[in-house]
């Protein structure tokens, strides 16, 4: 039987692509796709490329649709969430919100980075992470609850967050990393990283043909990252711009310990045992790095893997489509985790080959 | 009087830059420009931009030409330079090389690098290496050589270790760099740096919409800068690739060193004062980082610093054209030095606005 | 059932967007796919968003699995289909072709403009133009065949033909368009219609930032065009390249004739009627133009309409994906019609938003 | 003696580009760059490539120093120049404006086309077209009538206009076009053409990747390239959008009368004998067709030629950078001519090949 859907904040660059997974979605009702900005619009008039796929028409944020909904996906802007996501939740829903309002699990760290307060404190022990390939028990704990007819929630991770998770993970819980030094990560995102909303930023003649740097030293999922990898205030992250519509790649350096292996190698076999069995990620052969754009449009990670010997440091990169593993696709995952689904429900898609 | 000159290997990305500049240059008179490929072809057929502008042709490598020319820039693939070099200084020229081969000082790291013999050792000592806002002296010695009759040769810095090393020098010298740990360099290019070459990887298709790290822990530049930075097998370094046409990033990680001032501020000012004078090299305010877009089509560098506190980590963000202070301003800039000319001959020119 | 299913030429834009078509389509069951260059190589090697789709690799043209295949699609150049095709179809295999070796209908005008002989002349009576919304009864006469066991041919129409006959057929059908006077057709392609061929016209740094226009007067769907539309000499056709990787555009202008409706608002409602029930066909509300993006990466055609009042001419523009409505998935969907298929069945996706 | 210069609307893109063409120019003194917007911002703050170029910082309109302008280039929306041009000219001084507002010779047409009446219709016949190729006795009267103290107001012709005009006007001047039937211009301008303002249409990830007419049957340069061309009625002119930066290609289908050569030879010798002397304007060997990439940065204008002899049509294209032939480069050409200068002055720059 279907499960009734609905979308808040469906008009931005997560929610349509969110929308298009949904309305493709075998086990997904899709009943209200929300925008206050757009209520009254056709979807497929703001996106033309909907035209016969859906003849919803946004609706405001307050749309009663969403009462009925089963499963509620938050697309909104942080601080959107923390007022959404308790009635939602209480009422038995299951909701996963793409904000980075439950991100956090400390409220203190969110109010210092976000410069806001953490409005619904008590709903972070419930929170689950939602990184699947990393965090599965929270996801299992969320299919619980919502079992138990306790609503759920589901706090995905950010674009940066899961691109560079993904690469370091299997390294970090191996006892690969040494203890101390700058764990460095530099990554670079597609413009729709930088939203929806036209700015002299997101001007084509603007963002085409140049490369920049951005948020250093005070971006956001800085404190995400460390949170997910333990890293204890180590993390140098500097987040790029490039001019193409999607595609995030993260460059991680990895300091090794002094019982790591220094081969690729060997650090490569650990990571095909890692995620031996998830559908998503993929670990390229030796000598093979990741392209964005063989995971575009997918829900697929692609890491690749050098050992610098000299410096001993490990060099792990990972691509990721930034709006589908980043961002919808991921949320569509962690849906089907805690309703039981297949993983890759609605997500089965081939990357477009040019 | 107009300094004769020739260009060798005039039909590459960064020789027919280079060639460019040099018709607009005040003080070169452009005599020679050789492709072995294309020779007999007019320039204007090649590149239609140069149509009114020039009405040479391509010629062979060995065109005599060449043996009348004050100046010879060389713009050939590593190992042909080797050949050509030692003859062309011996008969008293200037030679202004923008391959590999002069770069390393260390016949063995070049071998071991490029894993070819180094064929003209002798010469390593009296080359000039060619980054002006480092290593003036060089370049003073160079002249020195030139007035005296003996000929000279610049061995230009390659495109990525001129980028890193304008973002890194400052501190290095100044000693705010720790002794121990990586220092890592991620940096991005623009399609140029592939080469004129039609490959997979230079294929529309392939390039655009499309993020990738490339010759991760084996790239050639890797020695070069840690010989201009003193690193000692401590730089890790990947170069990425993005869809623009020019341009590249460079993101500096240095770890300070315990003495180090660790804001931004003091930092900038120290390379505020290290630069001052220099008519190609911005250091922006704090808060700003460099784009690619302000330096296309200039000799321009741009840095942009930042401190991550925390981790004790200066983050240098250098943007330069690759095939500008990336390789043929830089070589103009380079023999403007060796000739007695103004600094900035042929290169006073305002980036495209947009 | 499922449909074996052979692809020959997969290697290539086309043939590799067919394979992924295929691979998700649900009653074909994709069993070889060959390039007689990357015979050997796995289809995920080359195209590393295949991985974990398929594990075909290439193999050569005359790999003996395509003897057992129902259904064979032709994706080589020209004069190549001519010597597959007779012995495919001879022994009752569907055979869809996306050459242009059997497309027109008189041998004779083949040979003029592709400067070849047509060796397979008798076949062209048997042959079904691939365009379905504008031939159906070719594909109804082909799946007549099929059935009867004697095997069936389509032959695909061209990417400019198809979105300029789609823009132009129901305009000339109802005689609206004047008996005399040009018909101008200047189209759009991306770069993926140029080929994966690596040349100096497809490397990105020639590519990106320009447009031109090309095969003026010559280009070889002049005829193709003709033909469709019976427009005996009266077209001028000019084709032009921007830097996208797809999408087609193209911009039909046609005379009208003494008692065709001069209001948008007719022709439009005349456009509606004629693609009622056509599931990739759309025809945009007055005022609004197609976009090539609300259509890439799907089979569908979006048409706008204007009226030049003053002139007396019909604008009518058309966008499609070059390599799906324009190549294979034209061809899947001709597949489907002669296979008694659904018509969407592996060609029911949205266009990405964004 | 430099010549006292202002810019009015200094920021928007073709404000920025004429002013970095104003700080190159060997004889004009840049002493006033506005904009209501940006007044008190400096120029290398909004645009980062002119630092070290200029230390000017944007004023209001109304600046004073315009006062003392020997030469006010007006880049601003139509209808701004309508209220700023007559009182410049009226005080003696000369005047180039970029906008509509006194292209065309007929008010009433103006009105028809831009919706708001023409205030300033007796400075109409004072006002030369600055299109100089094709117009030079019009900048000839005005240099007149500004050595005699009288002021003097340039329109200089609008982007397609332009193009449009330079690929038409040779065949239409020597009677090669046929007295009836439609003269079909297509033409592309990349996103620079579209504006600076951030809007959903300039937006990178809506903008890449797309290819889409807009202005059917509806754009303003409509009337004006019928009046530079004398078409009556005659034209369907319909513009697109490609995502590039700058550039703009138009295709001009030219019906030819009867007593026209259908040759292409013939047609490019006398397209060769119009333009001889010309610096800017190229005519391109038969078989060549234009690029933008070979003429964007620069004012040149290259056209290439084909003649349909089956439909006998003279397809003429041009290329143009929208930004410099098609906007600040021309104001600056008709400036050098009104002004006694050389043409080439500040223009003589050399395309990036790549």
């Amino acid at each position: 039987m279907a499960i009734t859907t609905g979308i808040v904040g469906a008009a931005g660059f997560a929610g349509i692509e969110l929308t298009r997974i949904a309305l493709r979605h075998p086990d997904l009702e899709l009943v209200a796709v929300t925008s206050n900005e757009l209520a009254g619009t056709p979807v497929s008039c703001e996106y033309p490329g909907f035209s016969g796929a859906t003849d919803l028409a946004f609706t405001t944020h307050d749309d009663p649709a969403l009462d009925a909904c089963d499963l509620v996906f938050l697309a909104v802007p942080h601080t959107a969430a923390l007022s959404m996501a308790p009635r939602l939740v209480d009422r038995g829903a299951t909701v996963v919100d793409l904000s980075a309002d439950f991100r956090l699990k400390d409220p203190a760290v969110y109010e210092r980075w976000y410069a806001t307060p953490h409005t619904a404190p008590d709903l972070l022990a419930r929170t689950a992470f939602g990184l699947p390939e990393l965090f599965p028990d929270d996801l299992a704990r969320a299919a619980e609850a919502r079992e138990a007819g306790k609503g759920a929630l589901v706090a995905c991770a950010g674009c940066y967050p899961t691109a560079t998770s993904l690469a370091a993970a299997p390294a970090v819980r191996a006892g690969f990393v040494a203890e101390e030094g700058a764990v460095v990560v530099d990554a670079i995102s597609g413009v729709t990283g930088a939203g929806k909303k036209a700015t002299a930023r997101t001007h084509f003649c603007f963002a085409d043909e140049n490369l920049e740097a951005y948020g250093v030293a005070t971006h956001r999922h800085t404190p995400e990252i460390e949170q997910i990898l333990d890293l204890k205030g180590r993390l140098v992250f500097t987040p790029h711009l490039a001019p193409a519509k999607r595609g995030l790649l993260s460059t991680v350096n990895l300091p090794l310990s002094s019982d790591a292996p220094a081969d690729a190698a060997s650090v490569l076999e650990r990571y095909r045992a890692f995620y031996e069995g998830n559908p998503f990620v993929r670990v390229l052969p030796e000598g093979v790095m990741p392209k964005t754009s063989s995971v575009v449009g997918t829900n697929g990670a692609h890491i690749g893997l050098a050992v610098n010997e000299r410096a001993r440091v490990l060099i792990a990169v990972c691509a990721i489509d930034n709006l589908v593993k980043g961002a919808a696709g991921q949320a569509v995952q962690c849906a089907n985790a805690v309703l039981g689904l297949p993983q890759t429900a609605g997500l089965d898609v081939v990357a477009a080959p040019v």
